[in-house]
This record gives structure tokens, sequence and C-alpha cells, in this order.
């Protein structure tokens, strides 16, 4: 290309290869998300044109406001919170301004709230879990944000996402529970629906009960409201329907806390006579009494990591690649083994 | 006003009052910010001219982008997320969205999120406490954005707020304290620089103090960062260089519960040897065990009435009314007489 040729905008690109420029963009951020034809058309037109996707990045930089959404399920109880502080630290050091909106778990308000991000100019958000409208998932492509899901992974799934498996993190723990001696086993679960992080714990719990040959059918469910009174109520509801049960799981800490303090209400001692375990290791966890046996989830580094992904890509056009992250059990005051 | 004249705007009375667009706003918004002179010159033009105040908001409604802003200095330990939450079921009540920036407790940053959403185009502005530099107060005057003050009321400030006064509400627990026989005091406080509410709390025992004729001088003051570690740490500072301390205030019940854990660790009993004491009463005071006696923050109401307050004034142009809430003390398991 000679220097008096104009430098080939991302148009060009598009109209070459005969797509819209969304696809182009789709094509050099997200190539998972494109049939492999599209991509080889926008490859050969990129190539012909020598367009520079960095280049492209460094243009379109006019544009962007250096702002980055974050829409996560709720404020509340902190779940959320140590995570989001390492993902605006690190999006901070790119010179982002992180702008967050929470959902009260409710898919409409999502909707709403990504809308009005992409209406105030965010370029790129986060969304917590993959579960949520075709519609919502068009927009965002026609629009042409970049989106990263955090708080899953789930290699069946070609968006990008950086987070943990729940339902492996959830399994491992319950394979712990079982070989303490535990079989009558509940389960106080947030709400299952759009919730494919809820769905995937049970999912978890269920998948253990299988390997140790124990029917996944008994485990005994209830749904609730993420919540400390929700999950006293849980609680207490459990112990009436099932009386058996020596081990309750929990869909997270704050319902294993209400948990626990209904159980000392009710004068059922933890552990001894009921294990109670949570899920997310917030600092909840560890001031509860006793300290709560939970699974960890690594809130800073999907944090940092989700935020460096996203500032990178905004930046530079570094495209998103896909990490998985441990969750491990920590084991503290409130399991022991199996009465009797 | 024959029908054929054009409605009058904003600039038309700020032409005929002689002043800027800003300051007509302002003095219809926030009539305390503007002087007794400046207000008759504007209202008098108002009256002249027949401009419709109501008839201005909704004919600036097309520029409204039905997102109100809100800067807190911290998402960990959920210390303002229930507010929060209350604050955004009202905002959307009315069909606003609620956008959430953190602070770090770093003015440099909130600076920027002030920027970052009045350029994403926020209604209105919800701020934590009074204090911050005139500079920015300066930009939010000409950039004409509602803002109100909450988690503070101070009737010295004429910015409007709807808190509750710090300073009054840690008076009156410490004067509960010191009747319980408690001499030997220690404060682990925020730092209180630009930390208007961190300030009040402290000069709340020392009232306190100086009204029960001890030396407010007296006061065994250690400053740190929230944190729960933090917390835990100061606590063993304060004992180790103020052995004789039977009562511990902290600035918030993230520091408390950390004091607490330390106090278990080092055999201190809470609350026979030393009473501890929080601040705000958040989900974490009652999952402490013993339970935490701290100042109950009205979170909910807080948040719904500044939410009510912001979209009353960006839909119908009604002026924000100063609201002082009650805090109150709460007292639980970890205050008790003092030994001896």
């Amino acid at each position: 290309m000679t220097s008096d040729q104009p430098t080939p905008t991302l148009q060009d690109v598009a109209t070459a290869a005969g797509v819209s420029t969304a696809t182009v963009s789709r094509c050099l951020n997200f190539p998972d998300q494109v049939t492999k034809r599209t991509r080889a058309k926008v490859m050969q037109a990129v190539n012909a044109l020598s367009y520079s996707p960095n280049f492209g990045a460094r243009a379109m930089a006019s544009r962007r406001t250096n702002t980055i959404g974050a829409i996560i399920p709720t404020m509340e109880n902190a779940v959320f919170a140590r995570g989001l502080q390492a993902f605006q630290d690190e999006l901070h050091s790119y010179g982002f301004t992180m702008l967050v909106a929470s959902t009260s778990y409710r898919a409409d308000i999502e909707e709403e709230q990504i809308r009005a991000l992409v209406g105030r100019g965010a370029d790129a958000l986060l969304l917590i879990g993959h579960e949520r409208s075709p519609n919502t998932y068009r927009f965002l492509e026609t629009q042409n944000v970049p989106t990263l899901i955090t708080w899953a992974f789930d290699t069946s799934l070609t968006r990008p996402s950086i987070g943990f498996d729940n339902r492996k993190a959830m399994r491992d723990m319950a394979l712990k529970v079982i070989e303490l001696g535990h079989r009558n086993l509940a389960f106080i679960s947030a709400r299952t629906t759009l919730n494919d992080r809820a769905k995937a714990r049970q999912s978890g719990i269920e998948d253990a009960m299988a390997i140790s040959e124990l029917r996944a059918s008994d485990l005994h469910m209830v749904e609730t409201v993420y919540g400390i009174e929700q999950g006293a109520t849980a609680f207490e509801q459990v112990m009436k329907a099932a009386s058996q049960t020596t081990a309750v799981f929990c869909g997270n800490d704050v319902l294993a806390v209400g948990a626990l303090r209904r159980a000392r209400e009710m004068g059922v001692r933890v552990p001894e006579d009921v294990s109670v375990i949570g899920f997310d290791d917030i600092e909840l966890a560890e001031v509860a009494y006793p300290a709560l046996t939970t699974v960890h989830v690594p809130h800073r580094e999907m944090g940092w990591r989700a935020g460096k992904a996203l500032a990178e890509l905004v930046t530079n056009g570094t495209p998103i690649e896909a990490i998985e992250l441990d969750a491990n059990p920590v084991f503290r005051g409130t399991l022991a083994p199996a009465k009797g």
C-alpha cells in the first residue's frame, strides 16, 4: 500500500467481505462467535486491504468513553463486592472508570441496565453468568459492545468467560461431605430460574450423589431468595420436612449464615447434629460462629483478570482468552462427620 | 401572555435576570445556594415572563437520560449496599436506572467518577458526605447537575442532604457507654482526612466525654483503613498501648468485627473484659458472635427518601427538601458495665 492511499477502515473491510461492520468486529474480537466461512471471508478482506485491527482500535479511540459497565445481580451482602473492587482497581490502572448496575436478580431489569449502559457509551460490559434472553444477546451484538461473562465457566458455550465451574466446585465439596458419612442431604438454593450458577450448584451435588451411589432425587431442595432471614426460614423448613437431614448445603454464604442462626435458635447443634455448608467464601463466612465451611470463590483473581482482559481488548484489540479458575472447598467449623 | 408568544425558555429568564442559565436553574432547584439578591432578580424575571419551572423541566425532558449516578466510597463489606438497593428500587419505580461508581475512599477517583457520570449524561448524582474539593463542587454547578448528599446531615451546610447526624448519633452511644462506668475509652477510626463522617463520629465521642467531665484528649485514637483485618490489628495495638481500656468504639461494624475476632484470639473476653461498639448496623453486626452493639443507620429509609427526592426533582422540578433521619444505638451482646 503506497502512502497516498487512505488507511483502510472497518467499513472498507466489511464492504470487501460483504458483511456488516459488526461482523468484522466480532470476527476480530470474538472469532469463536462467527462461522468458519465468515471468518475466512473477513480475514481475506483484512489481508487484501492490509487492515490493521490494532490501528482500527486506535482509530476508534476517539469514540471511546473509557467507561466499562458491570452488571451484577445484587449489591447486598457483598457477594460480588470483592471481585468488583479488584475489577475496578485493574481497570483504573488502564485509565478506565467502572460503572455498576444491579438487577435484583431480575432479567427485565438487567436488560434495561444493559441498554442504559450501552446508551451511555460503555466501551464494554462485564456480566454475571451466561443465562439471559436471546434478545439481550442480539442487542449486544448489534451494538457491537464487547461482553465478558464471569462467575461462571462452561466449555459448552462459546461466549468468552473468565470464571469458575460452579458445578464442579460444588461436586468436589459434596464428595467430601458424603465421604464424612452424610447420606441425608438438603440444599437451600436461590431460585434456579434464570440463575445458571444456582442450577449448576444443584447439579454438582447431584453429580456427587450419583458418583457415591446415592439417589440424586433424594436431595431435599428448598428454593428461596438470597438473604439471611430467608436462609433461617428455609433451614427450619428443611428440619421440619426432612428431620433426618445431617448436612445442609446452601446456595451461598448468606443463606448459610441464616441457617446457622436459626439452628442456634432451634437448639440444633452445628456441626454435631447437622453440618452446614456455604458457597462464596465472602467475609461473612469467617465472621460467622462457628466459621463456615464453604467453597472459596477466587473473587479477586477473577476480578482483576476480567478487568485486564476487557481493558486490553478495548485498548489494544487483544482478543479475550477464556480462563477457568479454581474454586475449592475451605473446611472450617461447620462440617463434621455424620452422627451415628 | 397570548398564545402566539413563544413559551419562555430558561435562557430567556437568564437573559432577563442578567445571570447564567446555571444560576437560574440553581435558584429554582437549590434556592439556598444563591444569594437573596440573585434569587430576587431571578424570581422577578420568572414572574415577568410567566416562566414555568415545571414546564421547563418537561421541556428539558428530551435531553434526559433517566440515569442517576451514585458514587460511594466502597462496595466492600456492604456498608452502603442496603441503602443503595432501596435508592435503586425507588428510582426504578420512577423509571430511572441507577449507575454506581466506587472511589476506594479516594478524592481523586471520586472526581474522575463524577466527571465520567456527568459525561455519560447522568440526570443527577447522589454523593456520600459533604467533604470534597471546591473544584468538584464548581464542576457540578457549571454542569448544572443536581446533587444530593447522603449519609450525613449538617445544618451548618446549605447543600441539601438526606441523612443523619453522625456526631450526634455517636455522642448518644458514647453517653450510654460512659453511663455504664467506662472511663478509659479508645476509638478505632477510619482515616479522618476527607471523611467527614469519620471526623464527626470522633467529635461525637469527645462531646460525650466533655459532657461527662472526662478529658476528650484522653480518648485513645487509632486510625486505619476500613477492613476486618485492619480492625483486628488496631484492636491489638489499642490493648498494647492502652491496656487499661475498657470500651473500644469502632468507626464501623467491619472494624468492630475484626476487633472481636482479635479479642477472641488474644483471650480478651467481650464484653466481660472489654466492650466493643460498632457503627452502621449492617448484617455483619447481627451475624457476629457476640452480636454487636452498634449505631443503627437508617439505610433503607435514607435510600428510598434520597431516590424519591432526586426522581421528583428531575421529573417534576420539585426542590429537594433536606431531611434529618435518626440513627440510634442498638444494644446487643458486646457492651456491658465496666469491670471493677
